[in-house]
């Protein structure tokens, strides 16, 4: 049997909803999942980058090996019922660029579990696979977008289990993908993170996680433009992404921009506008690009309202 | 001239929404200011405390002298015109507990500066108004409850403006006072907070936020029980207000409970439930106040919705 399924690539946090805020967008990854005929071939994982990203895409760092973050998921999967995976080919076909603050890693974790859960009969229902993708991730912040699609309110509870709620994107509202063309891995960018902050910040961004909530509900567009600050990562990762500052200035008196800000951890930036003086925007991104001297994509794309599914399924 | 004003008692904090979430409740205190004929008689301010709420109030920590927060707030406005307060005599009416967490103070601030407006022909507008009383208060989750009524998530932004707007609680949802006969002075309440706190207690009340802002919007009440926790206030206080965590604890288990919650800096408890049980609430309420020989009042009531009102003017 062969399995793949289509994942979509997710922006987390969108300013004050630090680890907790996420939204799919239309790119993605497909993870193939095929149970191979000879026994003792064990698991073998494959990284297909495709020609038409090129330009942004690295894909060095997706380890292959049986201790890649699929593995790890596909292995949770088949242990929770007493199972232990092997003859498995694992293919992932990637669209999502790789460490610019995409969810490219929650889209090979989810592909490889909503993969592996069929192939096995949906042992797990969508509580159980949440909780072994955000377990795998570290948070549900990207990987439940991923799932279930659309943008994401969610939290992951002191057992294990991810509440989530979805929320209305106001079809009104744009999303501008500004991509660079250089890398931030997570990691490093969660090591600049304080263990404390000051409580003022901590408030400001309860605040504005309520405004933001609000905002989306009511389509509140003078709400939204102060919902979209944040002061718990934000401030911390500006020095890791060149142009961030530039860009947020250069927006500043757009009237049409709502806000500004880093897509997850980062490098990506997140531009959200009314549905005008697009061009402008894209001008203005792509001028300052320019002027850093960074090679960068510029793309506003929808939200992707569907999460992961299944799209082949050969028996 | 004679100018009266009503205004709601309210309850900040609501759990997750620490200096940003305010709620008016139908309890009121009522403001005269009346212009004195004789020159030269300057500022009286007199405060009477109404028999039928004996029980709980007690009168001795309104400063009645001209350095009281309603002389404060009146000399502002005042001042925002350049003018000078004088031959004034002001008159409170208290029916709101003081120092019990029901925004008394905002309550006299908000009433002196409404009705001193009115004697001056509106030079205020609601904006001004609410500026000058958060100035006055030192935060807006009382004020901008106390002057618009309802629920309300509120923020007071760099430039001194207060941004606000308002939620719809739902009439499903029911509050439940519990009024201890001990007081808990607001600057001893601030006092015990700690200027940074951890990371992960941050992310949670923004989460937490996003969910009561959610909940209240679609009368989620799962969400709504995830909603009503706090880490950034109310686990310092809770060593002030003793018998907090045995209510908590005693209504843990009762499914008609949303949540319980300091009301504002406490001593007082908020109690949030669906609208079945109240008896069994205010039984298991009492009976914990009994056990651990504290006096209280225990009462509940729907939200006020109006916010502050002239009620009498005298040519």
């Amino acid at each position: 049997m062969k399995i793949s399924v289509k994942v979509p690539a997710t922006t987390a946090n969108i300013g004050p909803g630090f680890d907790c805020l996420g939204m799919a967008l239309p790119l993605y990854n497909t993870i193939t999942i095929e149970e191979t005929v000879l026994p003792g071939t064990g698991i073998e994982i494959n990284v297909m980058q495709d020609s038409d990203s090129d330009n942004v895409l690295s894909l060095e760092h997706i380890p292959m090996d049986e201790n890649s973050i699929i593995y790890k998921a596909v292995e949770l999967l088949y242990n929770s019922i007493g199972q232990t995976p092997s003859e498995l080919k694992i293919t992932v076909h990637s669209h999502i660029p790789i460490a610019r603050g995409f969810g490219s890693s929650a889209a090979v974790i989810v592909g490889g579990l909503l993969a592996a859960n069929e192939l096995l009969g949906r042992p797990a229902d969508e509580v159980a696979l949440l909780s072994i993708a955000t377990e795998v991730e570290g948070h549900p912040d990207n990987v439940t977008p991923a799932i279930v699609g659309g943008l994401v309110l969610s939290s992951l509870e002191d057992d294990g289990t991810v509440i989530y709620r979805k929320l209305d994107w106001p079809d009104e509202w744009q999303i501008t993908l500004c991509i660079p063309d250089y890398e931030l891995a997570t990691d490093i960018a969660r090591s600049v993170l304080p263990k404390e902050v000051p409580m003022a910040d901590a408030i400001f961004n309860a605040q504005r996680m309520g405004m933001f909530v609000q905002a989306v509900n009511t389509k509140d567009e003078e709400l939204m433009r102060l919902a979209l600050h944040d002061k718990l990562h934000q401030p911390y990762r500006m020095k890791l992404v060149p142009g961030f500052d530039k860009i947020m200035e250069n927006l500043k008196h757009e009237e049409s921009v709502l806000g500004c800000v880093l897509s997850g951890a980062g490098p990506s930036i997140l531009i959200i506008s009314k549905k005008n003086a697009l061009d402008k925007i894209h001008s203005i991104v792509k001028e300052t690009w320019a002027y850093l001297n960074v090679k960068a994509e510029v793309l506003t794309l929808p939200v992707e309202k569907q999460g992961a599914q299944i799209i082949k399924q050969d028996n």
